[in-house]
C-alpha cells in the first residue's frame, strides 16, 4: 500500500527533475536552493531561477505536518487532529513576452483518522494567444487524462476555467487547463490510481513547457509588447492575490511568504482603464480569454 | 438637520479643491475625469492625472444607493434595507521614489432606518521614511483630531497602525496616520460634529500633500532607489489586494473595477526572498514599519 514516504521520494525527484529539464532549455539560468523549516514541523527546498528565457521562476517542494489550526479545520471541514501534506508548485515568468506564463501544481493531503486526497493542475497564461500553441496544450493535458479515466478532462477542464478566473475582470487568468482538488477514493478510484494520474499530470510538465519555451523564445517583440506583457503580470497579479484559494490560505495560516509569493511577476505595470485596440493582437488574446472555449 | 445632499454636495466640492491643489503642485498634469453611473443606483466621477511629480494617481467621488446586496448585509451586520454611501478616495503614486505614496478617503453612510455612520483616514507610505516629514504629517494629524476630539488621535492612529498592516510580512504598510470606521452618535457626538470632524481630515490632505511634494520632489536619486521603489510599491499591491478590506469588499459586490483599482502603482516588481544591506536605507526604513512607532 502506497505510504506518504513513497510520494514525497516522489515529489522530491519530480522537482529534481522538473529544474533539470528547465535548467536545459534556459541555456543559462541555474536554480538557487533555499530549504526551510517550517516551526510545526516538516519543510520545504524553495528554488528559484533567473535565466536568459526565464525571467523569474520558482519550483518549489514541501512537506509539512503537524496539529491542523482552527482556521483551517473550519475551512477544510474536517476534524481535529494530525495532517500531512505535501507538493511540488510551479509558477514561471518568461523574459519574452511571446512565451507564455505557467503555473502546475500537485499536492497530496492526509490526516491521521485515513482521510486522504490529491490535488493540483496546470494552467497556461499567455500574454498573447496562440492558437496552435494552445491546441498543443489542451491536447496534451486531455492525452494525460484520458490516459487515467475519460471522465477527468471534462470535468477538470472546467474546474480549471470557473477557478482561474478574474470575476472583477469577467476574464480568465489566461487560456486555462486543468484543476483537480480532493481526489480520494471516490468513483472506483484507489490511492495507487490517484497517484498514478497526478505523476503523469507532474511529468507532463517538463514536455509542455520546454516545448513552448523552444518554439517562442526566438520570437520578435518590442516595446507594445513588453507594454502588454507587463499589464498581462498585474493581471496574473489580481488573479493570485485577490482571488486564488492557495495564496490566501497560505498567508491566513502563516505559511512561508516567500515560498508563496515566488508567483509574483517581475515588473507588473498597472494603467487606469486601458483599452485595447480593435483588431489588435491585443485584443484577439482578450478575446480568447473565456471560459468554456473548446480548443481540442 | 444635516442631510445627505450636503454631504454629497461638499465630496464633491472636496473632489474639485483637492484635484486644483494637486494639478498646481504637479505643475504638468491634468485630471482627466470618467463619469460612471452605477447599475443599481448612483455613480461617481473617477479623475486620475498623470504628471511630472504625481506618476500615477487618483481623486474619485462617488455616491451611490439601493437595496443593499445580500452579502453585504451579512458583512456590514446590518439590517435589509435601502442604502446610501458616497465618499471621495485617494491614492497618489509619484516618479521619484523620494516622495511618498499618499492614501486618503472619508466616506458616509446611511440606511433607510435611520442608520448612518462617517469613516476614514490619511495614511502615508514613503518608500523611504523621513523623520521630519514623518513627524509634520502625525502632527498635522494629530491636530485635525484634538481640534474635534481629544479621544479622537490616540485611538485612530492605533487604528491605522492596526488596519494597514501586512500580517504576512509582519510590517505594516508605511508610517500609518489615522483610520476610523462607523463615527455615528456615540460618544455625544452629533452628525453635524462628525461632519465637520470628517471636513477636517479631507482639508487637511491638499496641504499636507503639496507640502511633502515641493519638499521632495528635486530630491537626488538613482536606480538603487526606483528599484527599491517598484519593490514597495510591489509591498503596496500586496496589502491592497490581500489585507484592505474595501478593495476586496468593492471587488466582491461588483463595484466599479478601475475605480476600485486605481490604487494599483505603475511599475512594481518582486525579488524573491529579498534582502537590504545591512545599515543602509533602505534597512532603516524597513526599522519603522512597525506598529506603534511613536512620531510626536
Amino acid at each position: 500500500m502506497l505510504n506518504k514516504e513513497q510520494i514525497v521520494t516522489y515529489f522530491q525527484s519530480l522537482q529534481d527533475n522538473i529544474c533539470a529539464a528547465l535548467e536545459t532549455a534556459d541555456g543559462s539560468g541555474k536554480f538557487i536552493e533555499d530549504k526551510w523549516d517550517r516551526p510545526g514541523g516538516g519543510g520545504g527546498r524553495a528554488r528559484v531561477i533567473h535565466g536568459q528565457v526565464i525571467e523569474k521562476g520558482g519550483v518549489n517542494f514541501s512537506a509539512v505536518h503537524g496539529e491542523l489550526p482552527a482556521n483551517i479545520i473550519a475551512k477544510l471541514g474536517v476534524e481535529t487532529g494530525k495532517f500531512f501534506a505535501s507538493g511540488v508548485s510551479i509558477v514561471h515568468h518568461p523574459v519574452s513576452p511571446m512565451v507564455p506564463i505557467i503555473h502546475m501544481n500537485v499536492r497530496y493531503f492526509e490526516m491521521d483518522n485515513g482521510t486522504w486526497w490529491f490535488g493540483g493542475g496546470i494552467d497556461l497564461t499567455p500574454h498573447y494567444v496562440n492558437e496552435e500553441d494552445a491546441k498543443f496544450f489542451h491536447q496534451t493535458l486531455k492525452n494525460v487524462c484520458d490516459k487515467h479515466d475519460v471522465a477527468y478532462h471534462p470535468k477538470f477542464k472546467t474546474w480549471a476555467d470557473d477557478y482561474f478566473y478574474l470575476k472583477h475582470r469577467q476574464e480568465t487568468r489566461g487560456i486555462g487547463g486543468i484543476f483537480f482538488d480532493r481526489l480520494g477514493g471516490q468513483d472506483g478510484h484507489t490511492k495507487e490510481s490517484r497517484f498514478a494520474f497526478v505523476k503523469d499530470v507532474g511529468e507532463a510538465f517538463a514536455p509542455i513547457y520546454t516545448h513552448l519555451m523552444a518554439k517562442n523564445k526566438d520570437l520578435a517583440y518590442g516595446e507594445n509588447e513588453q507594454k502588454w506583457q507587463a499589464l498581462r503580470r498585474g493581471r496574473y497579479v489580481e488573479f493570485n492575490l485577490v482571488w486564488d484559494k492557495g495564496t490566501k490560505f497560505g498567508l491566513d495560516t502563516n505559511g512561508r511568504t516567500e515560498s508563496i509569493l515566488m508567483s509574483m511577476p517581475p515588473m507588473a505595470n498597472w494603467v487606469y482603464n486601458h483599452q485595447v485596440e480593435e483588431g489588435s493582437a491585443e485584443a484577439q488574446t482578450l478575446g480568447f480569454l473565456k471560459k468554456g472555449m473548446e480548443w481540442v
